[in-house]
């Protein structure tokens, strides 16, 4: 998966020192795809997935819309050339003076998930517009969200009516189907909540205009994942199927979808070794774990691709481990990833599906370890 | 556990945002308390607990040694004023220029646990001391540590053989009885497994003189723990025991046991919500989460005492989560934290016992949230 202008990089540059290096060119090809998976829709970006200025500024000059999670994350968006109305404050958990912030920086699209939310927004953010996020079951994700996010549909109705109440604008539903969403139907059942919303609260006189699908697109780990036409084709069957021909405004907020399989993390195998004579098992151990960028290896959750120099040879199990002195720094050990017999401390590693969710994740200065650098290229 | 002094800080300096404040007359507290402890051990501050330079500069002051787990944390305790025969290099997991880095600084006592990091300090260290880690079961620990580090010690005898062989010096044993060690015979079995190597050793003629038997002293969180006296008794009683009257050398790596009670972090109430009008347990949303310095909560492992400005009043049950969109940034939710019902949005709240592993465990900028400000007062 690493690139011909990445391995180049790597070759010509040689870094010292693990790091991220990212292919502006993968993403562009992954932001048309999602563009004509789903014409119809926004694209809105998640820039905490990776927020390097590089790769905003060229999302902002291709046309994209931005979902940030923070007022710095706001202000990235907008250094990137994107103008206000095309960034949305996607956090449900908001601070009042954070609303304000974002308020005065000219943003007016809001995420909510229950009236205490909306109460901020009416004294912070007046006449703006909020969608209400609900929860989804995230049945076929690799990764189901859990229920932080999102309120019951049926509470969603009084949210959104409560908003249209206080004088902001009542504008539609949002949903998350999961992260690493391999199942094409499971936008339907999402889809068929929002409209239930959408009509629950039309008899009242409230017309909601938006449904924000969200995430939840894979990129490519170990697993084949479907295409971004096949999501396409699958959501806009069910936007249809239950919208009809009165189809909402649509917003896809692709990160790990968009950014994932454009980054390779550079590793070196800093140890090797056994804990008893007889064990199976060996250890290798990275410069790079799971405080310094692989956060979501937590529980084992995503495995990623490894290339080594080695590949093709013989292979047996490891268990793979970070550098630092934290026993949890251990990346994979229930299900123990295989690697080459003839994997030799030094080696550089190449862990591939990286663009998303490793840069921000890293700790400050764990163990004195530095944060992982990118190179975005 | 918040003490006067951080109160009066809090109180004049109103820092805005999450912070950190640390008391150091706490910490002068925890170290003559292990000193009076266990006079005949070395102290060796594990510095990952807490880097700040004015936890550093007070504890070398002191007279403590350092325990560092990277070349950078050498600089940091070089920084402070330690001499660097008080420094020693204990993680088991190095590059071998960085074993070279740390032998130009001055650095002569190195942890390993397998033949592969003897041979790199061989060649990279000539004529420093090793201390083969041995895997200890760690019962009793709330944290159990996994087989990350150390090695069986039957392999321990051929790892110190081999670094007799390679002329360097074969120095000791090290263990670790695992995070939050509340069990005061856990050092009992390990320093009978360390007595076990020395023995057999001792039969090829040579002579190990050091025990270190690590950290794993608790700080108090929710419920109470033994006294830093408590733990010198029981330890002394082992060593007796074990090595009868040729008590080695020793030395204690007290990290959270040294600064986790001295820390308090201040934080905001940011949203308090329901999923659904029946729901029984509120989500309370924090302006700090797992990934701005509470990553000890993984799995729940850490249950932090939480002071909020409402305590005494009637309390409830809640879910408690971070202010990031990320799904997995929930603190406590298989076991609900009680809180009083008055709970307010914008409240202060005061989590307190986290003097250690929450700054340099927070992410560099995780959806644009600033990592944690510390105060070391």
């Amino acid at each position: 998966m690493a690139t011909q202008r990445i391995l180049d990089f790597l070759a010509t540059r040689r870094p010292s020192g693990p790091c991220l290096v990212v292919d502006l060119d993968v993403i562009e090809d992954n932001y048309k795809a999602f563009e004509r998976a789903l014409p119809s829709a926004k694209i809105y970006y998640a820039v905490k997935a990776n927020p390097a200025p590089e790769i905003l500024r060229m999302l902002a000059g291709l046309g994209s819309s931005f979902d940030t999670a923070s007022v710095a994350e706001i202000e990235m968006a907008l250094d990137a050339g994107a103008s206000a109305d095309r960034i949305s404050y996607g956090n449900t958990i908001k601070k009042e003076r954070d609303v304000a912030r974002a308020f005065e920086m000219g943003i007016r699209l809001f995420a909510v998930d229950c009236v205490e939310e909306v109460e901020k927004i009416a004294r912070a953010a007046p006449g703006s517009r909020v969608f209400c996020r609900v929860l989804a079951d995230g049945e076929g994700a690799e990764w189901p969200l859990s229920r932080k996010f999102g309120c019951e549909p049926k509470m969603a109705v009084d949210v959104l009516r409560h908003a249209h109440k206080l004088g902001i604008e009542a504008y539609g539903v949002s949903f998350h189907v999961g992260s690493q969403q391999c199942d094409l139907d499971a936008w339907d059942k999402a889809l068929a909540d929002a409209k239930g919303v959408f009509e629950a609260l039309e008899k009242e006189g409230i017309v909601l205009k938006l449904v924000n699908m969200g995430g939840g697109f894979p990129t490519r780990y170990l697993k084949d994942v479907p295409t971004a036409q096949a999501y396409g084709e699958a959501i806009f069957a069910s936007l249809s199927r239950h919208f009809g021909n009165r189809l909402p405004e649509t917003i896809i907020e692709p990160g790990r979808g968009m950014v994932g399989n454009a980054g390779v993390i550079k590793s070196e195998v800093v140890l090797i070794s056994k804990k008893a004579d007889n064990d199976n098992v060996r250890w290798v151990y990275l410069d790079i774990g799971k405080f310094g960028g692989l956060a979501e290896t937590m529980d084992e959750a995503i495995r990623y691709p490894i290339a080594t120099p080695h590949d093709g040879d013989e292979t047996a199990p490891c268990i793979l481990a970070g550098p630092t002195c934290d026993s949890a720094d251990v990346m994979y050990e229930k299900t123990p990833y295989p690697l080459p017999l003839s994997l030799t401390i030094g080696d550089e590693v190449l862990i591939e599906g990286t663009g998303a969710y490793t840069t921000t994740y890293s700790a400050v200065a764990f163990n004195g370890f530095e944060p992982l650098r990118a190179y975005v290229i």
